[in-house]
């Protein structure tokens, strides 16, 4: 049960319906988000939702049967679209490309990314400057020094910035410096950095964990909008299964059935999704076509130079070429019955 | 190593070819088709083909890296056409929808579904009269007599039947009646089978294994190939993961991937491949735009009252709004750069 | 629901028992083998049993909630021996050992191989002649003539045989020389091959699919069973997963629960559920303490010449050692509380 | 290459050292810990050890083919024992046995369940205080507090404490109230925690991911390693599968391997690895025949009353029995040839 609260609700009127909600054996949790303010109900029996909703102070009241509450498409009409600043949107119908480097490798490289991005009206520039790294003998990534330099040339340009996010002392350094947190598919159930990310007003978008189920990811945000942010996107990057012939399994499947079961933009990454340059293109069109809100890919000026990811990263031409097809694509499926 | 032979080559250069060949050190298969004659050469070491290729008898000679041969995209300029006859073709440019209930439960069914077909200018019905079952006890189909009402209606009307062989016995009983025999995923590496279907001439389609892998298919593929049999169709159905909010896991890369590999027809099943009706759509245009040569779908007139396979099967309605974006979004791929 | 039939009842007793049981809305299957005559109900709602219980002709009835029937734990007393004949037995207190080459290669291997077994009072020889192979031109096994090379040694040595059948036509050939038919992971669900092994008085050991189920290896039995043959043994070779350190994921979990859930015997195959040498033994060893009423092993004298599988093979002194310290946990497992 | 260098080398020899090292085409990791100081040369090419080893300052030099280096078996003769305190060490022939609730839950549960531990001889008592839940929702473990009264009473009675640490701010305040760190399964590539847990000396537990693979494992633990904890366990908890019947699959084939590809001690989960309390014990002792070092198992004096995990928990009296029934096998398993 998502009880919809007046925003200025009083702590009175508060109060009387926590007491309230306990009386039919629900537990209360208080959700106070940049939007609104909503009361989370936890409970196992059925209830009368009459008996709370002729309380003072209530907007709405809806019955969510899922586990997961706030991020269920259950008690929202429509989908939600998350706003990145100056005009630019991702989510409900507003369709968004990102792209950039595996890692973040220089100044130039960003420089020169940026020009890509802005003559090709790409608006989400993504860069590691933390990297999650297998070994720990590997490149991990230029650090907030990276991300300032990053920052600086996107910001100058009106491109927005999305970057992994790896522990919750990052959260207060990187803030200033990004428009969208990512949270990367080994850290989709490191709960603690969940939490913390709910705490800020700024984008996060969560990627799928390795072999994360559909349900995981979604309690994944959950976690993120019950501590207050409700600026969420999910993110399908394939999964681990038997099959070695690719890197990951893209799930397109859980595209359609995310778009179903949440109200919150889904993405999908077809560069990690199937991990070899020439089948990005194809798997990011099927992707649109299976529902996304948005493509994330890799693109590299010399890929068989980039420190990481080399292999999936498309050349500037290959980009280039996968923007205008992504728009194509998507054009038709708009005007699909 | 596959050395296309001239199609009436003498026995005595024939001879030759295999004897210059075993001093190679290689293993020399003949392989007899209904369009040529081949022989693959099986070896480790590396070989100078120049020493073969100028005998007597050979239009062609061809190094293919990989461990199937045949199948492999590494010696056939284009990618194959199979002709089910009356100028439809499957691959190669063309598309073909193919669509029917999961089993055949009726004459009456059989006849509604051909006109539905007809209308929608589609030209090929699916539909099981032998059935796999999990458990001895459910329905196992109509068997053959059920095949030939399927048959009367499908020939009759210009509709060419797909339809699931079992075991190698059945071959002979079905083979005036089906166009193309499909092996279904859990017999996918019955090796007899498929050495079976290698020496029929019609078309046979196999569907990737429950958890088959990418190269597996291809050998099955080998199979049908190397006993004589090149009118073959590969089929990415869904795999087994451990996700479970759906019934398989669509694996689209498969599509792509198989496209590359291999100069073979792909066929995507979203109805296996998700599982649930209202997914069927966007699994199947995405299946397209991931580079698909075709689709087959589940419907039935009352899903609810399918004898197997309900969840997943297509209203009437349903099916004729998927097969009109399927053909949209088929235009648009082709128009794609 | 079993009904559990007086073997020698009359024809109109069945009818009256039959009409009885339609009437409660269950379907009947009359399952005849070579120990009874069952009839099983299938159905959905819910049975007063005793309506049918005091009917004549009945030995006793049982509630069987399972989808599979026959081969569940919830209606027999105890655990089923097979009985190999000459006073082998597998299960129920009754461990064997079965080892033996992956294919039969030749007279003089098959000789050594039963002096090594018989030497080591190991009763079971295991050895493909007829081989499923991945690819069509790998070797395929000596067919029949190597069977009975096999038998030949075998049945005058007391040592029983297992091998494996690959399909319905094969079943006539083999079943003089062979004295458990095995159903390889391939196999699992070619329901032909299992309705006819149904229809033979000889034990047939059922492995696991590639990825299969507990579910569905049940279900195989059950196929087995209903068609008539009771001597079924169940055997966990390994599920295909992500790892790839190693060739299959031995699941041990699997032997355990399949104690549990069904009255047959379990038989370990640590070769195929490992795939590498030197882990055969302690894989053996866990299989023992997880429950197991058997282990299947691969040896070969020279394993690095073995045509197939050579590096899972012990050698001759690796399997004495193994047998040796199978049979000292295997006592240790029994003196347990 | 792992050079081995004298404890107390000069910083003028170590200069001299990673000079030549870097001409070799190698990059040099400097790693401090408790026992020892190493360089860790990281390079591609084949390298002649001869030229380094001659230098002063170096005890021993190792080529180690492995990516992971100090934590692979190639450069320490024999197995790793990690020593708790009092007498306490697990690995290298001392096996020890973890027992407690899956969540601390009251005062008067610690006191209950280190009588039973005490009572049986059993030395390391488990219990989450600070709890990864899917749902934000659920009860998340009574924190600091409820370690400290874990260790109040644990301490008094001789009793080790192993408990999950989540975050990195975590650790100070967890450090003198724990003798164990478990990095759970969501957190093994939690890399940033890692890089924490190498910086202060108290035993790490590493759980294997929940589809994590035996290298990835290897190279978190490389991680705590590198930063200069050599006290490290790793854990097999079982992995992600399509198989449904149980919670996880016990992947005993990774203790077997793991035993040989690293020096480290390995225990075994069998409470998650099946998820099923009467499977536990036969997992656990079957963990013991492949290798384990250790078993780590969920126990609770009333399981259907546990905020967590009930359902795998074992009660005192099947506790007690799986203690006595995995001494025997152990005794059993080290009798063996």
């Amino acid at each position: 049960m998502i009880i919809h609260l007046e925003k200025d609700i009083s702590e009175e009127r508060l109060e009387k319906i926590i007491s309230e909600v306990a009386k039919t054996g629900f537990k209360s949790n208080l959700v106070t988000t940049q939007f609104g303010r909503y009361l989370v109900g936890i409970g196992k029996n059925d209830m009368d939702l009459r008996s709370i909703g002729s309380l003072e102070g209530i907007c709405d009241i809806h019955r969510v049967s899922d586990q997961y509450k706030m991020v269920s498409a259950k008690w929202k009409l429509g989908h939600t679209a998350v706003d990145l600043g100056d005009g630019i949107q991702v989510g409900n119908r507003n369709f968004q490309i990102m792209a950039g480097p595996c890692s973040i490798e220089s100044e130039e490289q960003i420089i020169h990314t940026v020009e890509h991005l802005k003559k090709n009206n790409v608006n989400i520039m993504r860069g590691g400057v933390f990297k999650p790294r297998s070994s720990p003998y590997s490149f991990r990534g230029l650090g907030i020094e990276g991300l300032k330099l990053f920052h600086k040339h996107c910001s100058a340009n009106g491109i927005k910035i999305i970057t992994e996010v790896m522990q919750v002392s990052q959260i207060e350094q990187m803030i200033d410096y990004v428009d969208i947190f990512q949270v990367g598919a080994r850290n989709t159930q490191n709960f603690n950095l969940l939490d913390a990310l709910g705490k800020v007003d700024k984008p996060v978008m969560i990627k799928r964990g390795i072999a994360g189920t559909i349900d995981e990811l979604l309690y994944s945000a959950e976690y993120v909008f019950s501590n207050g942010n409700e600026k969420i996107l999910l993110c399908e990057r394939g999964i681990r299964t038997f099959e070695k012939a690719y890197r990951n399994t893209l799930d397109l499947n859980a595209v359609a059935i995310l778009k179903e079961k949440s109200h919150l933009p889904v993405i999908v990454d077809p560069s990690h999704g199937v991990g070899i340059r020439r089948f990005v293109e194809p798997m990011a069109l099927a992707g649109v076509m299976a529902g996304a809100d948005g493509v994330i890919v890799e693109i590299h000026e010399e890929p068989e130079k980039a420190i990481s990811d080399g292999q999936q990263s498309l050349t500037i031409e290959e980009a280039a070429n996968l923007y205008r097809n992504v728009r194509s694509v998507l054009k038709v499926r708009r005007e699909l019955n």
